[in-house]
């Protein structure tokens, strides 16, 4: 049994939870090692508190599950099968009575769980999501060396962006010279769509690629990620083609030092709202306040926003192998739009930055 | 009230339900007007037999929504609001008792099944799907135009792959400048991940595209569509770098006879499963029925997968106004896979075939 279902099964033992029935691909990825996709095909993982798990997966999936390394028993059902009445056999194999089953509310649709009712008219059903959540949210050895490769790929996408700003070019160009770049290196998937926004279109937090053109004294942001053996990673910069006006670098240099404080004020002990005021304070300062209406950053994982959420008001505490982005901006509408992000790994007493693309004002020309 | 909500009406009416509650984006959208994915945030369309209808977003998307030309109510709700509340209210001012709702069970997930349960906990909850999936089989002149703006761009799309073959190029290199002259016309959607590959990739109907380089004597194929105004087109080509063989040939020449014959065949009044065998049983007689493991084509609309669905088995009638796929392929590992697919549409008395890019076995030198 590998650790991250012990700790379940520790939750479930506390929370008399006698089930529990995953059916995100995301989180049976965390808890078994098999990844799929199977659209509308069932894919699920039983997690018991004593009992042998189990994973179901499509019948010709199986073979791929076995050799990511899952070793207890894989359910496959061919498209002739009733996938749930192999459900209600293998669990009956293992247990009479379930009194409550953990199932994830926000994925699961009505159709599966009418069907999950209809094995267990009588159970309570409850949601493991929040206890997913914190599991996922302290990243092991392995999952931060995936991480960095993700943001190491990441600081090669804006580098390649940056070398092709040109005079006239527009934004789905520069756009589509990273994405090439990425799938040369044989990148397959990328976290979000890639932005890169420029002038007017960059000062929205919100903007969308398109046709605009690249012109001197535009700022010009790059917000991407790629994923790497299904870990993401996110990153903003912010770089001037030729010369920029005083309000524009007044910005920038606002932007910079707010995320350079939330850097420094991350650390074991203080908590994800104390690093948000970190930057959020310098900001107000500066007379943008107004203009910083995100929060400061987010988890990230096998999902792009994950916990711990970066908020004001969130007094979680930072804990060591936790793994999140900064990402102050300012975007002031007609005149600038500026946001920088890193990715951080909470260490014994700080963090290290995993994106290293260089932050100090850069003017293209 | 627009065409599509009276006839939602109607069979509400026969199956006494009172309320319709819709919310997929592409439900919404379709009996709306207005499109939106507000991820995790919740948008809803009510619709009653009689009462007017309303739409539920978040409040910064409102605006949105009347410009779409949704002219009933909408109720935009903040990041402090409860929107079931709003809900109820706005429900309750309309009537009092409510005994059947319909719902996407395929869509809806059990946390807004639960909400939607506490407001009326003694209703039954019913499935919509079907029915809407039945009413945007049926495409409008409007939705016709649009899909054809989308096949045109698909053609353009496969005349760039095809332009872009040479030596030692690899699958991923030619997909990356085909999304890249796309994204210079404006294109900011592909209805699925695009395909194009090669040699023993291709001799697969689920290869997947990456670094294999072209060679002569390989066949390659390109399987994409693009989104306009939220609809899809669905194109797939196979042609020859350089001389290929006689067995590579034929099987050519048997996808191209069976895709022509389920083109011929298609007319209102035929049933699905007549234009599939038309196709299959040219293949079995080839001697390849073996090696084509899919059915013959799919809807498409909003989603590039929809009804109707075109198998061996469907006994659906086919009647002027539906867009479907005709997609056989033939797949012989090691040896050639080739497929060729049209999208069409059911005109009076046969179909008008909306991609156009020629069909005849291209060898490219």
């Amino acid at each position: 049994m590998n650790q991250r279902l012990k700790k379940l099964q520790s939750w479930m033992k506390e929370n008399d939870v006698q089930i529990s029935f995953m059916t995100s691909s995301e989180n049976v990825f965390y808890l078994s090692g098999f990844y799929s996709d199977p659209h509308e095909r069932l894919l699920a993982l039983a997690v018991f508190q004593e009992e042998e798990p189990f994973l179901v997966c499509p019948a010709m999936e199986k073979h791929g599950a076995k050799s990511s390394g899952w070793d207890h028993e894989i359910i496959g059902y061919s498209d002739i099968d009733d996938p749930w009445e192999l459900i209600f056999q293998a669990i009956n194999k293992r247990m009479k009575k379930v009194e409550t089953v953990a199932i994830e509310k926000e994925h699961m649709n009505v159709e599966r769980f009418e069907a999950l009712l209809s094995i267990f008219p009588n159970s309570r059903m409850v949601s493991a999501e929040e206890k997913l959540r914190k599991l996922r949210m302290i990243k092991d050895h392995n999952e931060l060396k995936i991480i960095e490769e993700a943001c190491a790929l990441a600081d090669y996408a804006v580098e390649v962006g940056v070398n092709e700003i040109k005079e006239g070019k527009t934004e789905l160009e520069i756009l589509s010279a990273i994405e090439f770049s990425l799938k040369k290196k044989g990148v397959t998937e990328m976290s979000f769509a890639t932005m890169v926004l420029t002038g007017a279109n960059a000062a929205s937090p919100h903007g969308t690629p398109g046709l605009t053109k690249i012109k001197k004294g535009d700022l010009v942001l790059f917000d991407l990620g790629v994923v790497v053996d299904r870990y993401c990673s996110d990153i903003t910069r912010t770089v001037a083609y030729g010369d920029i006006n005083d309000k524009q670098k007044e910005i920038y240099d606002t932007v910079l030092k707010a995320q350079l404080a939330a850097i420094s004020a991350s650390k074991p002990g203080t908590s994800a709202s104390a690093v948000d005021l970190a930057a959020r304070n310098i900001i107000s300062k500066g007379g943008y306040g107004g203009y910083f209406p995100h929060r400061l950053g987010h988890g990230l994982g096998i999902s792009v926003h994950e916990y711990p959420s970066m908020t004001e008001k969130n007094q979680l505490v930072l804990k060591e192998g936790m793994v999140y982005t900064i990402e102050p901006g300012i975007y002031v509408p007609e005149v600038a739009g500026v946001r920088i992000e890193d990715d951080v790994y909470v260490t014994a007493d700080g963090v290290k930055v995993l994106t290293k693309f260089p932050k100090e004002l850069q003017i293209i020309n």
